[in-house]
């Protein structure tokens, strides 16, 4: 490997520490003579000292490895428009320890030297498919790092929505709603929904109920590559929407069919040598370290 | 006791079968020549043959006994405006067992003529008086039997939240939302979100967390006699709303409060002799009889 | 009130950290010429330098106000013997907060004297009488300030009992096992088993299935006066045992009840003023402080 | 495939009802000219008019199939002795509906038919390998198809333990116990204890804290290739023990370890055709049907 050459550099849009964290790192790539791509979203940050900014395709389809610098919202974001380009892709947080960014601003300067010099850890992160069908019509499609959830619109009310696996008929739920998510999403909504944790390198998907109105409904997990098809009940009343990874989604009618397939494309995701998973599950879940 | 003379009669507004049980109600009542006080919601169902009708203020005023046909939601609507005149309740379900209108159409008969010879069961229910604060100007108040629902009000959005009981910080949630439910309303929402079931004799409240963030919230029962403030948080960014039994509510903007007491008059709920809540209960959640 | 003359003094048994504590505690008090009863639990700790040492029947009797010097568990054990003489309870520490032993040694000067000179606040808690019987012998009796439990004896079995609430049929339930719990138990094993925080001020006694096998099953909050009883089922094959406060319990056979009600006398725990319970529970179950 | 030849058959050992589905079953199979071996099980159940009786192990070498009447747990036993020699094995069961033996008696006579012509669907289920570890000698192991459970022995009291995956520290926990399950014992204890369902097509395993006291802990989904370690803690002082599919395991000590990995040869668990697990799960579960 003949090592990174264009570094393309992506940045959450606004907030404190941001535009130091991010000269730094401009510093850090300029000294090592590699060629940077701005994001469009960088240039509001440095203002008129920004160097060459780019689309998000075009740096998508030149970048040999994308730096995203913010939260793991930040990536999430980044990540469902790379993944298909097969850029790597490395999370660089602001002082908060994220799942998919990892790397600190204090310890930017020695990983990245690292990462630049080809030593990491590479553990690709697949993506949801999923596509919104009304009648014979698709009416919408989105992709989902972490999630696709089915919620009810209005407070206090529940949807009826009929689950299909791979054809076969799971069952009937009344509830605020059901999360269909990645082991990335595992540890987001899925979780403060009473899903269980799913390891980053398993191939599986988890479908938890919100809430649901029968007591024995469960979180149930399926192969990755299931063809998962979730239809709002004829008869359903209350106003339902779908959204991806927390994203403003789409409101939904009765008999709307929600079809979620994994992606073929990863997101090929960096890690620092070293990356230990359950480490950041411990300090994020507050599990304390061993006595 | 001189038995119940003038009878107040409320159904639910549309349905199947609501007629039926609702003439025959009207014959029983008729044959024991008791005066019957028609809520304005049975007039289109009674078509032109319909007698005297009563708004729902001059109904509670004037009746004895108020009986309402229908299910819980009917009775948890009626209940809210019944309990300041102190006047008795009873529910008739319409073949679907509900754990307020436990008498069933086919029983109907039999159990009328009992409780109308003073034969039944009293178990009030207490309600709680809910006001909403903005800065120091109430902007609404309302009364709920079930539960008072703060919730995030677009999908997959988290409100951040801090709660006292009795002047005490209890913490600061960030969550889908929180329910404070009255014994009544323990078996509907709060039961779904992971709530306790609290006996309906028990003067307690419970406050239930709907997916919160930190793992370790759990439901929390405080005394009836609780003051409850929960208060939107200064810097919180995703629209809120609160709702009462399920009623479409109000819009919460930062630093408003939302004040929850105990009714001091409770609703004052007839069952049939023999009432037993925990056969209910079996019933509602499949939990099986004694093999 | 006068304030307190005779100080009763009751120990953890071994450890780190008593022996410094106590000895600091027993100057504090000989400093204010107040009378101290040690018991039995001290000697071995104190050595020959020890004092008066009573039997806790004796210092039960004759104490004004007992001290205990340790864990939650030392507090448990010496409330059992405490309660029915009516004595008040202040718990010290060891260097880790508790939800009963919540004076720290840093603060025990200054906290002492306030407690001592009258300012304090009493939260009384209360015990369970629990009476097992077989057939229609009783053959064990036991209090319990935290919880009652009904447990499988060997692991991965289930045990099949039946409950009633005032003579009322609950459920059958298979399961791992059952915790009756106070609201001071509401925070030990209960919490683990799924159950609700019950604020200490509240009457009422919360009923926990363990791993129940139907998966609808959920906690029951009943009234503090509930007359409770758990009947081991007839064709139940797997040993069963029962035990009260975690310690060592009896062993069950088809057809045993355990029959559990409120102890008449509750226990009068002291705290100093300013006690706080939402922040010992914030602190227990690491929720963080308000931001 | 020239169909199944030798079938040997297994039963549970007692019971009513099982001698007449298993004379039914030996008609059917003699009726169409198969050997038949009969599991030294059923020898008491048959009478003097038993044939040829198999050693279990003779029987899993010579069969083309064999099958099971009985419960889940009759399948569960005979597929830890069968998995290695790779027959197929049938579930029959005595008119309860299992997730392994899922023919009724009523169906047969046609479901069989079908199967030995060639007609059913082949779902392999993996199988745990566990050995238990003290100091550098393996000191016990065994075969579980539902799943390895690490309890504590006696009632209310903790053990402490670390978890390891793949060499990488997960969590210390403080709990009543963990169950390691694969997805065909997701739906047994795992799931009493909280956990998810895994779908029996999923190569995955679940590891299931029981009560932990974190709150915070969660169940966690890893791949079916991880090297999972369990070990009790130096300082554990309460007594541990180790269950394999719910037998009767063996009591651990303080730094002792359970190594768990996937057993090479899955179960080749034979169904019906049109087999539908999700059917099995709403009837096991009392989810209904679709309206």
């Amino acid at each position: 490997m003949p090592g990174f050459q264009t570094i393309g550099v992506i940045t959450k849009q606004s907030g404190p520490q941001i535009a130091d964290t991010l000269q730094t790192l401009l510093d850090l790539l300029a000294s090592r003579g590699l060629r940077v791509l701005l994001d469009e979203s960088t240039t509001p940050l440095l203002g008129p000292r920004a160097g060459e900014t780019f689309s998000r395709e075009a740096l998508a389809r030149e970048a040999d490895l994308a730096i995203v610098v913010g939260g793991d919202g930040t990536l999430l974001n980044a990540g469902r428009t790379l993944a298909d380009s097969g850029v790597p892709v490395l999370g660089i947080n602001l002082g908060r320890l994220g799942f998919l960014v990892d790397v600190s601003p204090e310890e930017m300067a020695s990983r990245l030297a690292e990462i630049l010099d080809g030593d990491y850890v590479e553990a690709p992160r697949f993506l949801l498919e999923a596509e919104v069908w009304r009648a014979d019509k698709r009416i919408g499609q989105a992709l989902a790092l972490n999630d696709v959830v089915l919620h009810v619109h209005e407070v206090v009310r529940m949807i009826e929505f009929d689950t299909f696996i791979d054809g076969q008929f799971v069952n009937t739920q009344r509830a605020d709603g059901m999360v269909v998510s990645t082991p990335t999403g595992s540890t987001a909504y899925a979780l403060s929904g009473g899903g269980p944790i799913l390891h980053p390198g398993l191939d599986a998907i988890v479908l938890v109920p919100i809430c649901p109105h029968t007591l024995s409904h469960r979180p149930i997990v399926v192969r990755g590559d299931s063809h998962i098809e979730v239809r709002v009940c004829a008869h359903n009343k209350d106003p339902a929407q779908v959204a991806f990874d927390g994203q403003a989604g789409m409101n939904l009618e009765p008999r709307d069919r929600i079809v979620i397939r994994r992606k073929h494309n990863p997101l090929r995701l960096l890690h620092p040598k070293g990356y230990d998973y359950f480490h950041i599950l411990r300090a994020k879940l507050r599990w304390g370290e061993q006595p």
